[in-house]
C-alpha cells in the first residue's frame, strides 16, 4: 500500500502550484500529454494487451462479464481518440480568473469573485482507460491536482496512461509531476476519505452501491450519483410515433447506464393506441414490460408492476410502465420516486412542456428528446468527470464547471471596517463595476 | 416536539410550490413581509421584550454574557431597518432562471443550463432575530423553502417573526405559508440532520462546536464554517501607519467575530520599526500580544507564542504574532494554518500584492483593506445567510448565489442518441447560443 501521508501531502503541494499558472501553461501541459499518448502508443496497447488477457481468463472463467471486457479493450484508433479528446479539453475555455461579480464598495475599494481550483480531487472510476486520461484532463485544465483510482481490471492500462500523462505533464515549466497520481489498492480508497484535511472533492463513478459507500463514510463532498431512476413521460399529445421512437432510444440503445428510462408513464388518453404499438417496439428489442393496472387492462401480458417496480433502476432490458391522469399526476410520480437525474416527457404541447421543465425536480429534463442524451460531451461541455444528481456546486454532467470554485478578491487603500460602523457611518457605494477589464 | 414527518413534508410541497413562480410574485411576497414587519410593529416589541426580561434574568444569574443580551434588544429603529432589509433583497436581481449556458447540439436539439432554487434549506442560527429575517428573505427571493431554528433566548421574537412573515407570503397569490417554517426544540434539530430525503442544505451558524457537530451528524450538504483563523501579513514595502491601523481594526473593531484577525505575520525587514508601534496602538485597545521568538527580541514583554497559538481562534482580544523572512513563508505559513476563511495583506508592492491573491487558498483575500470587511453586505450582495470556507458550492459571505443550482434543459424534435452513435453516428453541431433570449 502506498503511504496515503505523502500522496496526500504532494497533492496538496501540486495543488498550490498548478492554481497560479497561466492557463496557457495548463493547456500547453494538455497539449504535451496528447501528444506523448500518440507517440507512446505502443506502451499503452502492450500495456492493455495484458489486462485483456487477464480479463479473458476472468470471462472464461466467470468472474467478468463480456461488456466489461468490451470496454477494457483498447486499439490504436482508441488511443488516437484519447489523444483528440485531450486535445479538446485544452481547446476549452480557461474556466480560471473569471470574474463572476465585480463591486466598487466605496473610492478605492473594490471587491471581484474571480474562479479558481478547487485543489484536490480524488476520483474513483470504473475500468475503462479513457475515464482516467479524461478526468487527468479535466482536472489540470482547471488546475487542480488529482489522486486517481481505477478498475482493478485495467491496473496495467492505467499504470502506463498515469505514468505517460505525468512525465508530459512535468515536461511543461511549472507544472508539477505530482498533478496527478495514481493509487490502486481498495484500502488506499479506504484511507483516502479519511482524508478531509488533504482532498477537497472526492468523484466516484461506479455501482448505487458503491457511490453510496463512499457517500456513507466520507466527510469529503461527493459529486456523483448513485441512482439514475429515469422516466420518460408520453404527453396526451404526444406524436405516437415520436413517443415510441423515444421510448425505444431512451430504454434500449444502452440499458447498462444511469440516464436510460426505467419507468415509462403515459397519458390516459394516449394509453389505448399508444401502449399496443410502443409495447410491440420495445419487445422486438427484448424489453420485459411490468405495468399498472391500467397498463395491463391493454396490454394483458404485461407482468403486474409492484411498488418496488417504481424505485427501482433496472440497468437492463426491462421498463415498468404506469398510465396517469393528467401531467400533473406524471410530475408527481416523477419527484416522489426519481432520482434527479434525468427526466423527459413527449408533447406536442409547449404549455405541458414548460410545466414539465420547469416543475420536475431533476438535473436534465428533456422535451422530445432521448433520455440518453444527458452525458458532458453531448451536451458540448468537452467531456465530463461525471453526473452529479445532488442540488449542490454542480449537477447533470459535469465538465470543467464543477472543478472550480472562486474567492472573493478585496483591494483597498487602507480602508477599515469602523469608519463604516456606529453613528457617523460613512456609507457605502455599492457601485456595479463590469466583469471583464476592471479599473485599476 | 412538533412533528418532523409533517414539517419536512410541508417544506418539501412549498419548496415545489415556490420553484416555478415568477420572479415578480416572489419579489411582492417579500413587499408583503416588510409592510407586514412595519405595521405589526407593536407584537412584534411586545414579543421582544418578553425575551428580554428573560435575558436580563439570565444575565443577572450569570447564564448569559451582556454582549447577547445586546444582540437580542429590538427598538423600533431595529425593527424599520428589518422592514427595509427585506425590501433590499426584494430589489435584487432575480437568481432564478437565468442561463448560464446555451448550446445547439444540433439542428432542432438544443440545451440550456437554467438557475433553479436547491429546494428545501434548513438554517440553525444564533440569538439576532433579524438573522430569522434576513435568511427568511433570501430563501423566499430565491424560490426556497426554509425550516427555520433561532437561538432559545429569541423564542418569543421568533416566534412573532415568523408568523407576521409566514401570513404576509400567503397573502401572496400562489406563495405557501409554509415557505417558512419554525422549530424549536433541539431535538428536532437533531432529527432535521438525518432527512436528507427532504432537505437540500443546511446552513449553520454558531460556534464552532456547533458547526462541526453538524457537519459530522449529517449527510446534508452543509454551508457555513466552523473556524475563522484569519491572518494579517505585513509586507515589507507596507506603508506602516496603514499597517497599524489595519491590523487594530481587523483585530479590535469586533473580536467575538469569524472574520477577525488572530495571526498577524511581519516581514523580517518591516519588524523592527512596525511592531513596537503597532503593540502599543494593539495594547492601547487592551489586546494581549504572543510572540514568536523573532517577535519577542523585538516586543521583550510579549508572551511567547506556543504552536498551539497558530491554530487557535481566540475570538478575544489576543493577538499571536510572527515574523516571517518573506512573502512566501507568510503564504505557506496562512494555507497551513489558516481556515480559508479571510487573510489580508499589507503592502505597496503590486506585484506581492498578487502572489497573496493568488496563492492563498482563502473564501476572501485583502490587500490593503480589512479583515473586517468579508461580509455579504458590505461586499454589496445585499445579506448574507452565513459565511462558508468550504471550497464547494458557494463560498465566503453568501448571498442569493448560494441558494441556487441549475438545471440543463433540453428541447429536441424527437431527437434519439442511436442517430449519434456507431459507424454511421450524425456529429453533432456544437453551435454556443446567445444566453439571453435563445432562438424560439
Amino acid at each position: 500500500m502506498a503511504d496515503i501521508d505523502q500522496i496526500c501531502a504532494a497533492a496538496r503541494e501540486a495543488a498550490l502550484a498548478l492554481a497560479p499558472l497561466p492557463g496557457e501553461v495548463r493547456s500547453a501541459a494538455l497539449e504535451a500529454a496528447a501528444g506523448a499518448i500518440e507517440s507512446e502508443m505502443a506502451a499503452i496497447l502492450d500495456a492493455n494487451a495484458k489486462d485483456v488477457a487477464s480479463g479473458e481468463k476472468l470471462v472464461a472463467d466467470g468472474e467478468m462479464g463480456e461488456p466489461l471486457l468490451k470496454r477494457l479493450v483498447l486499439n490504436e484508433e482508441k488511443v488516437r481518440e484519447m489523444a483528440r479528446g485531450v486535445r479538446a479539453v485544452a481547446a476549452l475555455p480557461d474556466p480560471i480568473g473569471r470574474a463572476s461579480y465585480a463591486m466598487m464598495l466605496d473610492e478605492g475599494l473594490r471587491v471581484r469573485r474571480v474562479s479558481c481550483p478547487l485543489g484536490v480531487v480524488a476520483a474513483i472510476f470504473e475500468s475503462r482507460p479513457d475515464a482516467l486520461v479524461q478526468i487527468a484532463s479535466l482536472c489540470v485544465k482547471s488546475g487542480n491536482a488529482a489522486i486517481l483510482k481505477g478498475g482493478r481490471e485495467a491496473v496495467n492500462s492505467n499504470r502506463a496512461l498515469a505514468e505517460i500523462l505525468s512525465r508530459a505533464f512535468a515536461s511543461v515549466d511549472g507544472v508539477p509531476a505530482d498533478a496527478i497520481q495514481l493509487v490502486e489498492a481498495r484500502e488506499e480508497v479506504t484511507a483516502l476519505l479519511t482524508r478531509d484535511d488533504s482532498i477537497d472533492m472526492i468523484i466516484p463513478r461506479g455501482s448505487n452501491e458503491f457511490v453510496s459507500h463512499i457517500k456513507a463514510h466520507s466527510r469529503i463532498p461527493v459529486l456523483g450519483h448513485a441512482d439514475g431512476i429515469c422516466h420518460i413521460y408520453v404527453d396526451k399529445s404526444a406524436d405516437r410515433k415520436m413517443a415510441v421512437d423515444l421510448a425505444v432510444d431512451s430504454k434500449t440503445q444502452y440499458v447498462a447506464v444511469c440516464n436510460a428510462a426505467e419507468t415509462m408513464l403515459v397519458h390516459r388518453d394516449a394509453a389505448a393506441d399508444f401502449l399496443p404499438v410502443a409495447a410491440a417496439a420495445l419487445r422486438a428489442k427484448g424489453v420485459e414490460l411490468r405495468g399498472c393496472e391500467r397498463t395491463r387492462k391493454i396490454l394483458a401480458d404485461a407482468a403486474p408492476a409492484t411498488e418496488e417496480d417504481w424505485q427501482t433502476e433496472y440497468l437492463d432490458l426491462i421498463l415498468s410502465v404506469r398510465v396517469v391522469d393528467d401531467l400533473d399526476e406524471a410530475i408527481a410520480h416523477i419527484n416522489h420516486y426519481g432520482s434527479r437525474h434525468t427526466e423527459a416527457i413527449v408533447t406536442s404541447d409547449e404549455a405541458a412542456a414548460q410545466r414539465f421543465l420547469d416543475r420536475v425536480d431533476a438535473a436534465s429534463v428533456m422535451w422530445n428528446a432521448s433520455t440518453r442524451f444527458a452525458d458532458g460531451y453531448r451536451f458540448g461541455l468537452g467531456a465530463e468527470v461525471g453526473i452529479a444528481t445532488d442540488k449542490i456546486h454542480a449537477r447533470g454532467p459535469v465538465g470543467l464547471e464543477g472543478l472550480v470554485i472562486y474567492k472573493y478578491q478585496v483591494e483597498g487603500q487602507g480602508h477599515r471596517v469602523s469608519e463604516y460602523d456606529g453613528a457617523d457611518a460613512r456609507p457605502f457605494l455599492h457601485r456595479r463595476l463590469p466583469l471583464e477589464d476592471p479599473p485599476d
